[in-house]
């Protein structure tokens, strides 16, 4: 990985009481999987995307988040410190193990329903990060540093697309509308913290939710609005279990695709 | 497996020459994975057909076919003697060595996408049992014999559906020819020899396609009349390459979910 140097694990980073390791291991486990199942959803559409240019946004946005994910399982098989690797993280964990919410396995659907997915992740992922890069733990505000940039232009990506799904043609619209509201309920899950999001944030390590939601929610607003789409209610069946090992049926199927290199050809390298 | 006790292997079937015996072995793995894929597909409908008697027609078909898999594959196995078992040969080998023609990979698609790709096996699988069951080569023949009689069952299902969508509304009517358009270029490769194949009917232990496709041809031409379809123009393209190992890209994933048990626990029994 290419971190600045000024941005490496600092002593202080490893310095972590026992327990408060094994929480900021679950949550930097979690950001990991996140990113690994979206970029592996996104990685299925390369080559079928509805024109060129959005097959290679689509696959660069793919790239970032695993660029972004192996730095993530790198710090936390560092953190676990049993000898993991970050390979065995990602491709030897059973689907319960994943900690994923559930919105970033869903199905691509078409591609305002891929979009839909994008924009309510990247609302969210670019507001945690730019929070992550300003916290006390040094590897962690190292890769947010790095990967903010990125999720600033994917959120600019995501949200120029519903704009102009939303204020395109009849069609457009209708497909976009139809994909926010199958999608809507699994925003929620996002900001939700888990018990361990709960006692890093006493912490000071892991931004209040709480705190990023005004930005998240203006933004959101704001393209909404510019899509002439108006803000989907608040869902009252909000999904959520994923940031607990409790997936949709989805997941199995992509971890058994993503898994399988690995899997058939145990400890194959390239 | 309940073989009658007159069905068993004889002492001749076990005294191929072993160039013979490494092409039987080859035929018969080419049958064992052809009716897994086609098994597996018919699976993934199990809980979302479109009505619960179909639903169950379906479940009923697959299990039927992964029997007939089972005793397949232990035959193969014997034939092989290189200790590897039924679960060896389903379970560890990678797509390029799978001997299933293309048309049982393709993806369900549609109930109509499904119907007709069932019945351009079952007409195959039907018409070649009949003349195995009467083959010379006893463990095969006992396993056609057994198979035949669910083969037979299997068309009359399909038979029967390809008539009530052909001569049924307007919309299934225009689904059962876009299945059809879809799916014909893949009919011819059931009955193309392979070389393996065309050494074993050389010696009388394959029957000759050419012998089964009047049936076949009789049989589809009276299904296609009643269901007021006129029969598909020869296509030109007719795709073939699976039973040489040469799949699209739909068997890989197929493999992954269907392996990904045994691959993940390597041994693992019920």
């Amino acid at each position: 990985m290419d971190h600045p140097a000024d941005l490496q694990p600092a002593p202080a980073a490893i310095a972590h009481a026992p327990t408060v390791r094994q929480q900021l291991f679950e949550f930097v486990l979690q950001l990991a999987d996140t990113s690994l199942v979206l970029g592996h959803r996104l990685s299925e559409w390369c080559g079928h995307g509805p024109v060129l240019e959005q097959d290679l946004a689509m696959a660069n946005i793919a790239l970032d988040l695993l660029g972004e994910t192996r730095s993530l399982y790198q710090y936390a098989a560092q953190l676990e410190g049993q000898g993991r690797t970050e390979d065995d993280l990602a491709y030897l964990r059973p689907a319960t193990a994943y900690r994923n919410p559930l919105l970033v396995e869903q199905p691509n659907g078409d591609f305002a329903h891929t979009v839909v997915r994008q924009f309510l992740f990247d609302n969210y992922h670019y507001h945690l990060l730019l929070a992550l890069k300003e916290g006390p733990d040094a590897p962690l505000a190292g890769i947010a540093e790095k990967s903010v940039k990125e999720a600033a232009y994917h959120l600019k990506w995501s949200s120029e697309w519903i704009i102009r799904l939303g204020d395109g043609t009849a069609e457009s619209r209708q497909r976009l509308d139809k994909a926010l509201a199958t999608l809507w309920r699994y925003a929620a899950e996002l900001t939700t913290p888990t018990a361990t999001e709960t006692a890093l944030q006493g912490l000071g390590l892991v931004p209040d939710y709480a705190d990023l939601l005004p930005a998240m929610q203006a933004h959101a607003a704001h393209v909404l609005a510019e899509a002439t789409v108006p803000a989907p209610q608040v869902v009252p069946f909000a999904q959520r279990g994923g940031k607990g090992g409790q997936h949709s049926e989805h997941l199995g199927y992509l971890l058994a695709e993503l898994q399988y290199m690995q899997r058939a050809y145990p400890g194959l390298t390239w």
